[in-house]
């Protein structure tokens, strides 16, 4: 049994007390409300109310009931309602037009230009972007989500999910995990890049739906909640999920055209089961998307330029703030200056109460995103402070089999000052070169308080 | 920052301070050495010199350069060198007469005799066994190990593990996994068992013998290592290690002619890997298996009736004591008084740092042995006190990565008087009810006491 023997208590900065002995001082995490913001900070207070609070209990009702079923692998164009209507492309995070899109989704979208074959070169494909003549969308706008650039178009196999428990039955999709190396994400175009994603196409996309036609299908909720007892967190570390998956696959796959490359990819790629991890965290949380009064966000998203904020009581609308890049550990030969901002629509995966909500399952991603094991039950622990409910089926087993912190009220972030912690992969600024590291990215403040006013408006509080 | 403010420090029984605030008391774990046994305790006192410093590091040097490699699945008469020279089967444990074997060992040589076709019914089968007309001896004699009855026949396939390091090259064997339920290795000899059985023999064997030919050499430590990373103990918790071996076999076996039926099998059984665990651990201690002056324990075993020990110092000499049942979880139905003594070869997990002893690396194991992942973590760091080093190829992600505690010293054991852990299934006491349980067991205190005795006389101190 141990007492403690504290001599002073300190709410400020630390170095207000750095002239005693540090075993004699309580350093209590205070920061004042909403960041500093005195108006954003009132709305707040009057927006704490019983609408709110039921509000929320509805909203996190509704996210929890969903039970994801990963049913399909389609052709985007198909399986996703009104895409293939025009030349259209979908693309990770807020809306953002062509002249102020970063490198990477870029790079990605002439990848996708050329891959539907609308022109032949690079520079036809820049020239038709540049002239406006391709739709660019946000993947959410059409119940899509996708990693990094997050770039779909028509032609490309997505994994489709369904909730049949809501009515009408919903869906949500994503598009195929590529691998590592050079790929469409990080805005990599090459020959190497499109003749892949033309296996994909013809060969793993179709294969994939067969073999889930013959599984049946797969309860994403069950899946992931086993992947956080084997060290997954559901975003940046999958390859628990990717393995459990891949053994259920394997024995049909064996039995089908193509399924042997199929088998190669899946033993070769960790990261498989991350965009479904996406897809199934996206039908969760679109459950909530209108909830009238709730201050619960239900999707987080990066362009590479800005970061994005809904919330359910705000239905669509974005609030939106420059992003920088990720705090993180670099690969060999790579460092901050070589960084693209915070990019994709993969902190979804955050907002459900995985990645970096779910670090806590996961001691063995902090050698990935640096930190020690310690700061990875510190990170959950923390992200309880400003969500609304445990994860029923989400439990992780390092703290007891608590559920993980899921639902982040918009009203807790600024009232705790404290913001959601996002995994993440960090793409060099340039197209094409890639993944350049890996580390943790914390939500800027500055869409919160945008929010904070929307849903104040949204009440008539102002 | 905290600082303790202790009133009390208890090296008795915690009733001595129940008159105190139990915050103001620290309990030290302090235990009499040597169990209370005088004698044992000066001779322990008497070896602990330099002599046997060199022996133990000599010893845990040999062990932890052992990399076993998985390199083939060959019919055990084969493949163990001896074994199919006579009508001759081999058991887990220790040496055991037939007249002395526990329920579930005597089902499991039933089960073996009429696979083998020496007899046509379990009462000619019964009637051999007591005749004496087959030679009964442990696995271990013949370095191969096998879980719970651990029996072995010449026709049944066993995981040939190969050290390429040691000169000459040395192998270790062990049986392949049948999965749960109805299964030779708890007793049971029906027809469902015999026919798994045949199968086994003519399709698992072989299929996996081409797949592993094919895809080469597995290293088992760089697999336990990451297993070790996604939850799995590598004794009583083996889903990870099953699955991402499945997952790098999937694509070869989905080439071979029945490699479907093997991938089926593979999907349903999530203790695969242990077979492959145990094979590992014995070739790696068996490297130790004589070294002078050591007192580094090699082998724990158990054969349901006895639990024996082997030592570095004292080769293959045998230190034996009755075994208790495992304190853990029933299935429903199922209480203390249906459990068979401990039983199986599967201890050497333990003996090399895996199983009970990396408990903190498995908290979701928590719920299948008892207790809470708290309890793992305790578990791991006491069974520091009696190793002599952190295995440097298993680190252990919930403890900063600290290597698993591996290479039991008997010296340390005495000196406080803490009894290896030891994760186990728990078998009904009736042959082929099969597994009613799981839990913790520890080490009976006597082997311990046998075994210095044995050290001093070898070391001419007696």
């Amino acid at each position: 049994m141990i007492t403690t023997g504290v001599r002073a208590l300190n709410l400020g900065l630390p170095i207000i007390v750095e002239a005693l002995p540090p075993e004699d001082v309580v350093q209590i995490d205070w920061r004042p409300p909403a960041f500093g913001d005195a108006e954003a900070a009132g709305l707040a207070v009057r927006l704490d109310d019983d609408v709110t609070t039921a509000a929320n209990l509805r909203a996190i009702e509704l996210i929890h009931a969903v039970r994801p079923l990963w049913v399909a692998v389609r052709p985007a164009g198909e399986a996703i309602p009104h895409l293939g209507e025009s030349r259209r492309l979908l693309h990770a995070g807020p809306p953002i037009a062509w002249s102020r899109m970063c490198g990477p989704v870029r790079g990605a979208l002439i990848g996708a230009v050329l891959f539907e074959e609308w022109a032949s070169t690079p520079e036809e494909a820049e020239a038709l972007l540049e002239a406006g003549e391709v739709e660019l969308e946000p993947c959410h706008h059409y119940g899509a989500v996708g990693p990094m650039a997050g770039v779909l178009s028509p032609s490309m196999p997505v994994l489709v999910v369904n909730d049949t428990t809501s009515d009408p039955p919903r869906q949500a999709f994503a598009s195929l995990n590529e691998g590592l190396g050079r790929v469409l994400r990080f805005g990599a175009f090459d020959d190497e890049v499109i003749t892949r994603l033309r296996w994909m196409r013809d060969v793993l996309g179709p294969v994939l739906d067969a073999a889930v036609q013959q599984l049946g299908p797969v309860d994403t909720t069950a899946l992931f909640g086993q992947a956080l007892a084997m060290g997954d967190e559901g975003h940046n570390r999958n390859i628990a999920a990717t393995s459990l998956l891949t053994r259920r696959l394997a024995p049909i796959l064996a039995g089908i055209e193509g399924g042997i490359a199929v088998l190669e990819f899946l033993a070769g790629n960790d990261h498989f089961a991350l965009n479904l991890s996406m897809a199934a965290a996206k039908l969760s949380l679109d459950a909530a998307a209108d909830v009238p009064g709730s201050t619960v966000v239900t999707a987080m998203a990066r362009n590479g330029v800005e970061f994005g904020l809904r919330v359910a009581g705000t239905g669509a609308q974005w609030f939106t703030a420059e992003v920088g890049p990720a705090d993180g550990l670099f690969f060999p030969g790579f460092g901050p200056a070589d960084a693209n901002p915070d990019l994709g629509d993969s902190a979804i995966t955050e907002t459900l109460g995985l990645g970096g909500f779910a670090m806590a399952a996961s001691p063995a991603i902090t050698r990935f995103v640096g930190g020690t094991p310690n700061d990875a039950l510190a990170a959950t622990r923390s992200m309880r402070r400003i969500t609304e409910a445990a994860h029923p089926a989400f439990p992780l087993p390092p703290l007891n089999f608590a559920g993980a912190p899921s639902g982040i009220n918009v009203l807790k972030v600024l009232d705790k000052g404290v913001l959601p912690l996002i995994n993440t992969g960090i793409a060099h600024r340039d197209a094409g070169v890639g993944q350049i590291g890996a580390g943790i990215v914390t939500a800027p403040s500055e869409v919160f308080l945008l929010a904070v006013r929307g849903l104040a408006a949204a009440r008539g509080l102002t």
